[in-house]
């Protein structure tokens, strides 16, 4: 890892006019990482921008450093982009232009010159921090403020099985460089806006049992987004309230995305029941502790159908 | 610090035949204190056993490795204790014998010839992991299970402000010792009990909003703690609620103790309220981010009541 850690360090060094990507959806791990390399280059007197799809409204801190700059792109960065698919509306400019891969996703599928991916780091901006190091970049506030960010997002604060000892003592490290972590954390964990609990609510009412409470489905149909007004952002995050109930090992959710037609987010206790093999039987995929799919029906048919199916699996 | 470290675990080292009080409402930071010192003295081959009013089911793991030893008491060691008052119904048997008095409050009011006190330190856990290395202490498996949770449950598994560098870095060390965090943090942070998660819907369908949604208020009125069955367990923590919504300062939890009569919990930004001056006006006090009181009257003119308080101070 230090032999890759160099290259893309002198890589850095000895290019400029940088484009970062970073992926589509974008969460705090890719902003992050985006907006702590463009302060880092900046550093050295390179020009450099972050290419994002979006910048949701909680991340805008992310970018307070970043004034505009003009000029023509000459390389092209990605970050904790782990396919070029995942560039969304940028892939059709940037696909095929990557330069260096930086990344930590344990299957990266860019094709790019130089690659730099450590599936060992909890988050893209772990390992940004090493590269920093390598590259003598001063890690300031706002630079710590992004690497932070990017590591609590991608831990859940430090709660997944992720979070190595080394990610604790980078943390560390980060708060001594000024971070306000407080501050951070309250927005990213303690906050909830009130469609989101109005969201959140509604779901919980939908809620039943099966398999003698060890698995739950809830359910978001169209009318309850639509009558809330929610969008992505706020549906992000609510997969995982089933499986947060006590006793509950598979947690199903189910997003009506058109008249009939569910999006299906199971998360399970994977010493038991294996999520991905769960979805497959309903033509979907995933991880053994997370998958998803997609199921035609009316809302009792598919709750039914999942039922039966968990209760085979329990 | 370090001559107060070195005091104490000369103390420790010295003595013999310990009951190791915990404060009453035991929480992991007092529980896990008090198991961990348990099982450190007893590598030096002394006698020690934990005393505490209750030990939750959610706790019983710290307990795995401490089976009964029976002794006469020579020595009375408290942790996390920071009045005797705090004893509970040990209050009677241990008062007033506390010879050393381990503790991370701000105010420690325990009378006794030997006081260990770091206030600095996030949770008496993080002071024990110093104390530790003074004794020579083999931090085994077992004893950074009771540590880290400590630490965990003070800090909200390192989302508050009282988490420091050192507590990051103490908590590497004890991920380095073996620690299943992942399963505790799951345990403590993301599992709630159907009639918990019940519990905060009946909360939640109360709440109303004032001053332009800068304050909310919600109730636990006896009728829902009764239908609902659920007690003080089920009760700690809904008090932090309300402050959760986005662009709420003031968050207030009323719950109603007998007929009529409301315990009140504040909990405010304290860069714009003082909470502790709020709960004054009402006899009550705190801290500036979380304070309480009692007020007597009608849910109706509770809510009102404070309502109109908190619009004048906003």
């Amino acid at each position: 890892m230090r032999e890759t850690l160099r290259q893309a360090a002198d890589f850095l060094l000895a290019h400029d006019h940088y484009d970062i990507l970073t992926h589509a959806y974008p969460d705090g791990d890719t902003l992050g990482s985006g907006y702590a390399l463009c302060a880092a280059l900046r550093q050295f007197g390179k020009k450099a921008r972050v290419i994002t799809t979006a910048l949701p409204r909680n991340f805008v801190f992310l970018a307070a450093g970043a004034e505009e700059q003009s000029f023509e792109t000459e390389t092209v960065v990605s970050v904790d982009v782990a396919d070029e698919k995942l560039l969304g509306a940028n892939k059709e400019t940037y696909g095929g232009r990557i330069a260096l891969c930086i990344d930590h996703h344990e299957i990266n599928r860019v094709d790019a010159p130089l690659k730099c991916v450590d599936s060992c780091a909890s988050s893209n901006c772990e390992l940004l921090f090493l590269l920093f190091a390598e590259m003598g970049v001063q890690v300031t506030k706002p630079i710590a403020t992004c690497l932070y960010t990017g590591i609590a997002t991608d831990t859940g604060c430090f709660k997944y099985s992720n979070t190595s000892p080394r990610t604790l003592r980078t943390a560390a490290d980060l708060l001594d460089c000024g971070v306000d972590a407080p501050a951070i954390n309250k927005a990213l964990f303690d906050t909830k806006s009130p469609q989101k609990l109005q969201l959140e609510q509604e779901i919980y009412s939908t809620l039943s049992y099966c398999a003698d409470g060890r698995c739950a489905v809830a359910a978001a149909t169209l009318d309850t987004q639509r009558r809330l007004g929610v969008g992505d952002d706020e549906l992000e995050g609510i997969a995982s309230l089933p499986r947060q109930i006590e006793g509950v090992e598979i947690g199903i959710i189910l997003r009506e995305k058109d008249p009939n037609v569910f999006k299906v987010s199971v998360r399970a206790n994977e010493r038991l029941v294996n999520a991905a093999q769960f979805c497959a039987r309903f033509g979907g995929g995933g991880h053994a502790a997370a998958a998803g799919c997609q199921i035609r029906g009316s809302l009792d048919e598919v709750v039914h159908l999942l039922q039966t199916a968990a209760e085979e699996c329990l």
